[in-house]
């Protein structure tokens, strides 16, 4: 993906990063996605040049991502094992580290929404399951019906996981994956990430992947970047992904660029698919990945848009 | 608290950061509290003098501070709003940067053996609630009835809380606050550590803290050290504490003392109450608290213990 512009990137998107190559794809789902991503950026765009904080595009994006059906969250989130729609998201704000997640709601139409109210109007960072969702309640966030989540897509793909575990054949495939996000960049120069997911097909246990948790999945810090992560969850958690970024350029100096790709580069040797969207307080962007591709875009000061999905874009 | 010999440590565990002072304390709880260090450190130091590995020893300390009342983790935890005893825990491997975690579990009797279970048994890295109950009874760990875990000082202690609420009252102290954890170095030179919790007094909406958070309240790496923080989750979740002591001695080349103090210090000035221990891989240990005091201790090669509590030990 070649940048097509050199004025401050604002706001990057991401739709999740995985086994994403062409002839997989039907033109409509293509033409579906690249429309999303179109759609969040300029979303988020529109908040920030009416004068709207980081914060605010970060979640205005990511209202649009969870929307969209194609795509792991919100709307169209995988199935558990028990066939439910079971979503994380977080939210950071670089001005101040405040943060909010929640993890394991399954009523709340958008999860990102949740992470901001926890965040804004709670003492805590973190809620879970039929708490977080009783927060949700007393805070008048929209609450839906589970069946708003379904997607035929996605159930298709747990049933498909069902019965190949039902033969005994091992998954040799790579895990069912994806998550949104987006970080950026505001017009007082404050950043923000926020992150959001239905998370793995075929979960068990209530699993927490990275996308809830401040430091793996998402990270935010007018010091040094904003940072969302997307692709094995354990991996990110393990490495501290998106602090792990932070910790480079604020520690060693190195530039949001190459912080990023040593980054992803250290979580393929240890086998773990992944890739992240960053950005710093000067508007310079990085978009790294070791999966064959991530749903992706950029979009500059003056409203220039850059959508990509393959690896060789 | 003053090193009695200069041999390598091997083990640190704390009991948790906070208002920690003498006249508050009756010497029965004093002694109880010095006593459950000092088991911890024997059971920790037992393990590895028998060439068990880091883990082990992490774990056995912590079973040990898990099953003593005074402290809030296992039996003896705190209750949240409702009434219960809802626990969380993490574990990581400072040699694989494998890690598990759990949050919210009330029948373990042990969580931190669930977290290790989730660690070394299951294909994630997190789980919670009634799913990660469930792993648990699947791995056949111990279960007890969740009466098992009340004790009648910290039952008394959300009684007072709900009763200043119902007057109306400004919480003007701090958070009932409280975690256990452990870090070790075994004859391989492998760092691992360990966390677990009650959480905090009259938590509400199922909150998930630190204690669990791979990053926050947990860290271990051979190539740096490994941590367990205490106190004011929020604030350990919102600056990635046990990854940011990492990330400065690995980028910045601090020694682990100097990491540790600097990290302490700004969530000081950031208003945050917090405590951590940590430990490299040629047996330095750091105890740094911004409290008034912290229960903590520590044990060297060869079997020497130092315990101590108040900020003037």
């Amino acid at each position: 993906m070649h940048p097509t512009s050199t004025l401050r990137v604002l706001l990057v998107v991401h739709g999740g990063a995985g086994v994403i190559v062409r002839d997989q794809h039907t033109p409509a789902h293509d033409a579906a996605c690249r429309a999303g991503l179109t759609n969040a950026l300029r979303a988020g765009h529109a908040v920030l040049r009416n004068s709207g904080t980081a914060v605010d595009a970060v979640e205005a994006a990511i209202v649009v991502l969870e929307d969209t059906p194609q795509f792991n969250a919100g709307r169209g989130s995988v199935f558990t094992h028990d066939g439910v729609n079971e979503m994380d998201a977080s939210l950071m704000d670089g001005k101040s580290r405040a943060a909010g997640a929640i993890a394991g709601v399954t009523i709340v139409k958008n999860p990102i929404r949740a992470a901001r109210a926890v965040m804004e109007r709670s003492p805590h960072v973190f809620l879970s399951g039929r708490g977080a969702e009783q927060f949700a309640r007393e805070r008048d966030l929209e609450l839906v019906d589970p069946a708003y989540f379904r997607t035929e897509a996605k159930w298709d793909a747990l049933q498909g996981e069902l019965a190949r575990e039902a033969q005994g054949s091992a998954n040799t495939g790579p895990p069912q994956l994806g998550t949104v996000g987006a970080v950026a960049l505001d017009q007082t120069g404050n950043l923000a990430a926020g992150t959001s997911t239905g998370g793995m097909t075929n979960k068990r246990w209530n699993r927490i992947g990275d996308a809830p948790i401040i430091g793996a999945g998402t990270w935010a810090d007018n010091a040094a970047c904003a940072v969302s992560a997307t692709g094995h969850g354990e991996f990110i958690l393990r490495h501290a992904v998106a602090h792990d970024i932070h910790a480079r350029m604020a520690y060693k100096g190195e530039a949001v660029g190459e912080a990023a790709r040593d980054v992803i580069q250290n979580l393929e040797t240890a086998g773990g698919a992944v890739g992240v969207i960053a950005l710093d307080a000067h508007g310079n962007a990085a978009l790294p990945f070791n999966t064959p591709g991530m749903y992706r875009g950029t979009i500059t000061e003056d409203g220039n848009i850059t959508v990509a999905i393959y690896g060789d874009e």
